[in-house]
């Protein structure tokens, strides 16, 4: 059986960077993994993602983006991340479970217990085992969005700050409420320092 | 507050032109009324219904279907439905939930009861008044959908007719459990009839 990994975190963090990083030091160890993202990941869950991220998209329901997240991960789970496990590969996930109780249950002021009873059974109870969570200030998070992406931000990224303060409010008491599964890192390191930190703990499974 | 009813059945039973022919009527009367359907029935839900109908789509997981008619259904009841009827309006809508528990539900193998609660919490628990679930033999049904259409069956009709026969006795168990809800009416009887039917039972709401 695989190992299954994510990497969470406000926006701006470096998270696919490090999913770079770590899949290129895993090949140079000959080991067999998948990168893989969410929203996405599979082709029905991509035209998920296009539905979910469309700036046209301002009034959609907060439990319609609920679900469709949901929708999204449960194809995903079924159809990418457990036949990767099944292949004893280790999985590197960008966003999971815990970016939907960030985002939809603080953000959207949905109940926590129902965004998490709805990944839960989408996705029959598939936690990962380990999960780096990279920890920016908002500010400087979306900063660094704006840059690498010119002016573009999304609909989830166009809302306020106050709301990806409260994102990151929220991920940070996961990761206090489950220390054993997350482990923070500070995303304001550098990009190397905080490769290194993450590739240290990742020996530790392998 | 308005009236919510619906028209339910397997394919083929006529239930859109019995939607026209009973909002035909309404129209004659000066009763204010909005026809809509699902999936379906706002931009957001159309774009889903895509999804889900697309018939390339042949691998999709049973939880991705139910989670996103759930999805479609939050977004039409918050945008659509809710206002029409606090507008004072009568509102028909060509499938709702009884779709869900009678073609996910029982014809995808979950359980009823999960297909049940992710409707009940999406839509805040709006059931309708009245549903018309016109009631018709499943090769019937299949033949008609087939002649008007030419050949092109959707991802959904393209299952095979055991799943049909499954979905049209979900329909059947659902009316014979709340008669006071769900009238069962004989699609194999004319157009004319069937509406006639309606119309005399609508005539008791006004």
């Amino acid at each position: 059986m695989g190992l299954f990994l994510t990497m969470e975190g406000p926006d701006g963090g470096g998270k696919s960077t490090q999913i770079r990083l770590l899949a290129a030091r895993l090949g140079e160890c000959g080991i067999r993994y998948c990168t893989t993202r969410e929203p996405g990941g599979t082709p029905i869950s991509d035209k998920i993602r296009a539905v979910l991220l469309d700036p046209s998209h301002g009034e959609m329901a907060p439990k319609t983006e609920a679900l469709l997240y949901a929708a999204s991960r449960a194809q995903h789970v079924a159809e990418v991340i457990r036949p990767a496990l099944a292949r004893d590969e280790i999985v590197l996930c960008d966003r999971y479970i815990d970016a939907s109780l960030a985002y939809q249950a603080t953000g959207l002021d949905l109940s926590y217990e129902y965004v998490r009873r709805l990944s839960e059974d989408a996705t029959d109870g598939l936690w990962p085992t380990r999960t780096y969570l990279i920890d920016v200030p908002v500010e400087i998070g979306i900063e660094r969005v704006c840059k690498s992406r010119g002016l573009g931000l999304d609909r989830i990224e166009q809302r306020d700050l106050t709301y990806h303060q409260r994102v990151r409010e929220q991920f940070l008491e996961i990761a206090a409420s489950q220390p054993d599964r997350v482990l923070v890192l500070d995303g304001t390191k550098s990009t190397a320092e905080v490769a290194e930190e993450i590739w240290q703990d990742v020996r530790r499974f392998l």
